[in-house]
């Protein structure tokens, strides 16, 4: 199988790029999958883009995202469960197999009261989910993100949320940017692969030094996380689907795109 | 006794100021401790320090600091090793009965080869600084500085090293900043007391949001730490030394550093 055919580009990587751009420059550069960031959908009808996405002949991997769950305040966390309905909805029109979950966190009060709050909202939206036919990924952030984007921050929180919730329809989403430093991510992956939880897998790399805290991961091999190894993890524990390449990176997107895209097929093909 | 007694500052809180003001300043803002960074050093007869910080009824809580052992290049960490005997030889004289060990990374290897790197050097140092009476605590960085600037990443790593290495003299250095995230902070800082590893405890805060990867720490009750339960945990724990304040903020630098002294003692009896 032709390598390329596994790479499936997120729609923020190439932000500048309105989406009918997008699908047709992806699939022109050999990838197989695009994942849709909900704000490219802007003004758009769902069912064309949809179908443009077909026609290119791209498989559509995931929506993003999903989440924001936790608040100290109720009416906060029931308009947030709100929206998770319309994102799931919104992707079943799509056919997007999968929403990834940002899960949130509140500064406000403990993480574990955030991490408690996670783990209802996701429960209460499953059985929609599997009605729906789309699965929810969890997706354990850097830590850096503990404060106000994600109390789940490593892949044992996440395992942990998603073995509690035990439905088929939520898993894990492994991206290499938020769990490269981590001691125990082989025990954790493995343990994701068993329990037949490992739902996408993202990479990028971790610049040193980083500049910003959101907006400068690097292009795959330019920075220092290992991510064959963690790939090779990833597939030993039963992974088999696409390779996302999930890059924020406010200096690439100053830069011309069509470039931009060049440079991501070349370091996948060198580096992932 | 006096909640102020407990309180030690860190030389580096108040940048602007020499060693010499610092030491004033913190003792006649009721302090009860001193911990030096070495670049305070500078130009200074260590004697003289010495004899100033003791004629100002302050304790030398620890020196700041050694560490950075990892390279791939052998040369490299042979010299990580020979300065580290000097920075135990000045703490020795300086009279400081600790020195924190910031213990480096180097992204042209993997972690876990750091890791193994780490454990190695201050295994070696280990009978050096039970000569001299001084201890060794391993601080555990967040996982944000895992590229370059340490390896170890959580209390549960740091834990793992202090007792492979199985010195009396070497321990953990607990610092809010670094590890308030951390899903099992209860169980390892539980378990660093029962090893009668807690050797140091440091508060700042967590600023929403933090802009700076390194300068822009905050005064402790302006950021989400909550200071007083890890405190509590770590005094539960049997930790019952100084508890220090360790601020790095290129905000609080730029202004008066008197009327910055005065709110950090209003904010450790606030929120610490």
């Amino acid at each position: 199988m032709d390598e390329l055919s596994r790479m499936c580009i997120h729609t923020v990587t190439t932000k500048p790029w309105d989406i009918e751009t997008s699908i047709d420059e992806y699939a022109r550069a050999g990838a197989g999958g695009i994942t849709v960031w909900r704000d490219a959908l802007q003004g758009r009808s769902i069912a064309d883009v949809r179908r443009r996405v077909a026609d290119a002949g791209l498989s559509i991997v995931s929506t993003c995202r999903g989440g924001f769950f936790p608040s100290v305040e109720p009416s906060k966390r029931q308009a947030a469960l709100a929206e998770n309905r319309e994102v799931i909805a919104e992707a079943a029109e799509l056919g997007a197999p999968l929403v990834v979950l940002v899960c949130g966190a509140d500064p406000k009060q403990s993480l574990d009261d955030s991490r408690a709050q996670i783990v209802d909202a996701i429960a209460e939206l499953a059985p929609e989910a599997e009605r729906a036919g789309v699965k929810l990924a969890i997706e354990p952030l850097h830590p850096m993100y503990a404060d106000a984007k994600s109390a789940i921050n490593t892949m044992k929180s996440a395992n942990d949320a998603a073995e509690r919730i035990g439905s088929s329809a939520v898993g894990v989403a492994v991206d290499v940017y938020h769990i490269w430093w981590d001691p125990d991510l082989e025990k954790e992956i493995a343990r994701c692969g068993e329990l037949g939880k490992i739902f996408a897998f993202h990479v990028c790399d971790w610049r040193v030094p980083t500049r910003d805290f959101l907006l400068d991961r690097g292009l795959m091999g330019e920075g220092c996380i290992d991510i064959p190894k963690i790939r090779g993890r990833v597939e030993q524990a039963g992974f088999n689907g696409f390779v996302e390449v999930e890059i924020f990176s406010t200096e690439y997107w100053s830069g011309d795109q069509s470039e931009f895209l060049g440079r991501i097929v070349e370091a996948f093909k060198m580096h992932v």
